[in-house]
């Protein structure tokens, strides 16, 4: 937050949701071509196998962000509301959960679980963009973990283009193995509308919102970069060191 | 650490000091496309400005991860050793050391001090590598972040190379803006040989030496990956939003 941010105007509710939306419209990865490319059905196979490999480590992240964020609720309404955020992702049984789900999607693209699940041919990348958010929720304060997560606010589009993109043009995927995109939508939704109303609820002075808006642009850069990496690696063909290489063996079942 | 690479052999000293300068060997910056384009005079003006403003905030960083280094040592000697890294890094007074030279060679190119500073324009990628290897320094052991900080028994040869071929082939740079890279090997040469030699001598149990290997892996990703990042944005031209843009004046004196 610098001098100029801190002394603008307090924004009405109103304005500081139309605030964060307009972040949304400019930054979120809907806008970037991988986004395009894969749900137009653009992709190569390992291109889709590289996105579904790297996006596990978001995943996998995701509920160890959310303990983090519990970790700093001082009452049990809001623990309760939070908490959902990780069983949600962790299930409440073997195979059930988010996580279990994207590993469904891995492996009906033919990877190998345990070679998803080290993380090893991940891109550096993607490991460093995904710790980086985590740490954010950790050491920042609550209303801006919270104002973080409202990349949701946009995520179900995406995710309906994702989910009937994808099945129309891929025949290497199915509704089966799709079933983290039809879970997610509902769950999304209701998990956004919480944190977009504690954010305007809380965020009542001008660094407070300032510190919002800054929270969730810090999110898109979390999920361009990944794209971003992605790309560079795959589509143009610059793979870094150890990263996964489709021409080898290594990660597939 | 897995528990197979637990379970491998003790290396001596030779073999381990072998297999650090393998990994230089195999993943070091030196053999990114970006670096032969840089010092082989292919950068365009902004390429060099964007390369310069980024890697700005690795020099920033240089310190502050040096400093989380320092917190962990137990004797006077260490730290006395240790501490000639910042002194180098932040000077002994305004104007001095290296990110004093850094900035002359950012106002040579001609970037706006104050936005260089402020990191604003930086890539998100920069900024996450970089945040990683603050974090790693900070919360790995005291001998893997030594170990980290071996990239530099590479630099000396990078940082020729670099010095030469750009005062061959760049007429907007001179010997002064890059006055950086004239002081800069003869420090990294007595660095690398106290941080190798401690390394050697710390490093005697399998899992100790594994760790140390895998600390300059995650080190040579660092590097790496703000070459990816500049490459994809500033020669392929995938702009991230935020990013400096050198279609306009923020940013230039």
């Amino acid at each position: 937050m610098n001098q100029s941010q801190a002394s603008e105007a307090v924004l009405s509710p109103h304005e500081l949701e139309a605030a964060l939306r307009d972040i949304g419209a400019r930054r979120y990865h809907n806008l970037h071509p991988f986004h395009r490319r894969l749900h137009g059905g653009e992709c190569t196979r390992d291109e889709v196998r590289a996105w579904a490999l790297n996006r596990y480590c978001y995943q996998a992240a995701i509920p160890i962000k959310d303990a983090t964020v519990l970790t700093r609720m001082p009452t049990a309404d809001l623990r309760r509301e939070w908490r959902r955020r990780i069983v949600d992702h962790d299930g409440s049984a073997p195979g059930d959960g988010g996580i279990a789900r994207w590993l469904r999607l891995t492996e009906g693209l033919g990877l190998d679980r345990d070679y998803v699940e080290s993380m090893r041919g991940a891109l550096p990348a993607t490991r460093f963009a995904v710790d980086a958010y985590v740490r954010f929720c950790a050491e920042k304060t609550l209303l801006e973990a919270i104002a973080s997560s409202l990349t949701e606010l946009f995520s179900p589009q995406i995710i309906g283009e994702r989910l009937s993109g994808m099945l129309a043009h891929y025949d290497f995927v199915s509704a089966d193995t799709m079933a983290y995109f039809t879970a997610r939508p509902p769950q999304a939704a209701q998990d956004s509308a919480f944190a977009l109303a504690y954010v305007l609820e809380h965020a009542r002075t001008a660094e407070r919102q300032q510190a919002c808006l800054a929270a969730l642009t810090f999110k898109t850069d979390v999920l361009w970069v990944q794209l971003d990496a992605l790309w560079h690696a795959y589509v143009e063909g610059h793979l870094p060191p150890g990263a996964w290489r489709p021409d080898e063996r290594e990660g597939l079942r």
